[in-house]
């Protein structure tokens, strides 16, 4: 069974702060929505580390990668220039095959919603080939041990 | 009444080919999942051209941008340098308010579906409050005339 | 004269921290030379932060731009995903009509220099005409009140 | 000795087209510096494919990757979105353990001169390892058959 203080943990919004970059904005005047998923994955970055782990050492030592298999975002206001952002970022869904992050964008001033997306990932080894995440890393990210095992 | 041509040319897919930059790739050796939004764009500027218009002359004389509202992307197999890549758009919804394009990403090697995905607009002036589509371009963009007449 | 005090504010470096991001890495395992000029440009910002003012205010108070003619970086080892860097920054030419920025670019860890580089600007309105610093920045850019007032 | 054939193909300017894409510009409506970088890079990829191959080759079947060791880049005038471009690029210095690119990068419409700048390069394997310039490439580069062999 899953203990309780995982479920806890990895289910806890995680907050990442960030500035707007100049080379962010484009001729709007505003940040170009592409960064957002940039924004998005400095905050699984930054999650990861909360939980008390490297995402690199994962790639690097595991030969384990995260792969993006979908992204979507919701835009409610513009972020400008010089901004600070707050990326909430939570795991929503994580087994030993996929993981889905749900974020909030806010400007901290105001604390203001810009955007709000999920982005979801399966596990690939170095080929892009479909792998699991390996078991030291499941319980940070609320896999429960109940899940029963599968030959790859 | 709409005539049956506008919906025709509107609602065809336009193709759109570029080539996969190095700068595109991240260190799992194969395009960042955020350059699929730039490609989208890339591909509506074109769709623009390919109906008879400038995007950059509809902000630049009509003062509307065409601002991003919603973006979603679902990835099949990865893009890598170099490669042949063709974006099939088509604007799904189009009226004098919002537009919906939708797209399907290809590998031109082997035809291989790589990515689909839609981007949600609404019109905005420069200060990036709500406006409408110009008169003008909503045959373009395939919106009927039956449309009712609503003040701004 | 110029003061003692602005001399020495003006051109002591000035160190910016970040973190490399994935979306900064190409597939040579890498990050991709175009960031460090994005680095320097997060550095400018910051010592304008740290002499008293906010860049963006600049822009959007004085309709003063900091455009840049140049840019030149030479790259001693590559910066890697997630690395802690700190970028330090100085002025090391100031007048009413152009700045040159220096930069040397470190891993934090070990205190590595990865690259060295400067980039050169010169101010203009939003119309990317040539204008001059304004009055009330020269102090803090280190310009000498011993300037020849010139017109525009 | 070198052919003179082969001096004539490495030093004749290659000339590479695109179009300037929204995400590349940013708030100053301009495009942002960093892209020129990134056109370089375009340009250099080309240039191999002008000279008879594919600098993915060389990377993939030789495990042999142009590192940038300098960029340069002086700005003349502001590239604008949508604007045709073209890069101009050719070798200037070449031998089997570095090769230097200059460029000059134009606006079609008025053949406006925008840019100009050079990158520098050595060759590296996968490990980020100085390497050389494989045999069979030489001859594309333009270097003699002159140099003496040295070894690794």
């Amino acid at each position: 069974m899953q203990s309780l203080y995982t479920v806890d943990v990895s289910r806890t919004p995680h907050e990442t702060r960030l500035r707007v970059r100049y080379a962010e904005t484009d001729q709007m005047g505003v940040v170009h929505h592409a960064n957002y998923l940039i924004w998005m994955e400095v905050a699984r970055v930054d999650w990861c580390e909360a939980r008390g782990f490297q995402y690199r050492d994962m790639e690097r030592e595991e030969g384990v990668f995260l792969a993006v298999v979908e992204t979507s975002c919701r835009h409610l206001r513009p972020a400008r220039f010089d901004d600070q952002i707050c990326v909430r970022s939570v795991v929503e869904e994580a087994n030993s095959r996929i993981a889905k992050f749900a974020y909030e964008i806010f400007r901290v001033t105001g604390q203001e919603l810009l955007a709000t997306g999920f982005t979801k990932h399966v596990y690939v080894n170095n080929q892009m080939q479909r792998s699991r995440l390996p078991e030291k890393y499941r319980e940070l990210f609320g896999v429960g041990s109940s899940e029963p095992a599968r030959t790859t």
